[in-house]
């Protein structure tokens, strides 16, 4: 039963922002580097096109915290942690480490809560429970971990 | 004495992902551009150069809620109130409304505390009062339409 | 019959980066921008839903040379001239000018081809002719205005 | 010396679009990841904050050919080839691998020409020598690497 994944990233130019650092936008995107590789850790993709309909993973909620901006070819690492699993969605935390600094820094914290849906044949989507065989596969991480 | 500022976009195709609707980081995008409209509308650009040294506004913290998809040609109003103004922060929140359905519909709330701030001659940030005139321009929006 | 578009837009802080200018890489948003504004100024949206199978305009080349840098809030109108038409494909170009300098300047050329296609069941792109009654809404700009 | 660098990325969910594939946009994002590559493996990095003014390397002019879509979770090798050398400026192309096809497949070729500039006290920029410690580190490939 997997709770946590690790992604690292170095920060691209076209990241930044005249402000000369990390459009705070971005740190978003990053969050969906940490969850989608959080899938292929467990041999899945967000894209469930093996399913009929497919299914797919819309946010419901996500939030950010920043506590120290991010630079040009800074590495970050984004801890992701799984913080609620429900019949129909999931939540996560994501911690924002700076690791190329004298010793890494937590500098922004982010969660996000995704529901399980179908996609109507109108395009329209559908809430959806989690397929069973992927919610055996995730618990929710340790107390401890997610403070 | 302001506290809304009312912003109109249409979805842009490289704004939408493969789902086929905005990607959600969008909407923090959407945010900023309601932000930087309100504080033009009172005569300031974000970036304070005018000042030494010039002022800026990182965030600290930013939220969003997502009820429904918004897609490729959508109109959609960012509706800007100052929910909170403090010495050295403001915050806002945003609701999103599409208005090229039946009826104008929230398809999403956001919200975001910005600190003001001086840039050191190391790059590095200091927190700052947000300068008097500019302050004395804004005010708290009435409670019922932070609902 | 049509052969240009002129689109508006003002400069984002999101589509800055840390050189303080537009990143490179959204002066072909910025084209998006414009193309798809001559769509619909056409009657029609660049996703071609009502055919079936819809039809697609993927890009098989795009180029934009840079002359001067465009910075937040500069007001930028993009210029579109239809250079070629084919049966299958439309190719343009693009003159970004900035417009709120002491006089308007062009600060980009941009061009684009663009091919008509219908998505297969299997995802596949095969190219297609251009339907009729669209091609007959399009004709080359004179050579004067593409010079 | 040097005349060429390869990076390896994974297309994430929000580098696609719409129409399920890359975004058109987001091919240049990839030559700056390789460019920037490119000089880090010389002990560079793009931002030459150690010269007074600080030098920089905006783009004159950037083309890109497409041949075939990437999709989301594809892995796509950008192989920088150093194409000229000038006194102010470097051209480089850029071949896009798609390698988790049954074979690496070339999906796309682009091009970049980049000046060399310092940023003067009042924002603009004007052009340089590329600094010669640098100029010697790199050379044109190899003609039949360029076809």
């Amino acid at each position: 039963m997997a709770f946590e994944f690790k992604a690292v990233r170095r920060v691209e130019f076209s990241e930044t922002d005249m402000a000369g650092i990390v459009h705070y936008s971005n740190f978003f995107r990053y969050m969906e580097t940490a969850e989608h590789g959080f899938f292929r850790s467990l041999g899945h993709s967000v894209v469930m096109d093996q399913f009929d309909p497919p299914l797919g993973w819309p946010r419901v909620r996500a939030e950010c915290e920043y506590r120290q901006p991010l630079r040009f070819e800074d590495e970050v690492e984004i801890h992701l942690l799984v913080s609620d699993k429900k019949s129909k969605s999931l939540s996560y935390i994501f911690k924002f480490r700076k690791l190329n600094g004298a010793a890494p820094v937590e500098v922004a914290r982010g969660s996000l809560t995704v529901v399980c849906i179908t996609k109507q044949a109108d395009g329209k989507f559908s809430s959806s429970n989690i397929p069973q065989a992927f919610a055996d596969q995730i618990q929710i991480a340790p107390a401890e971990l997610l403070s």
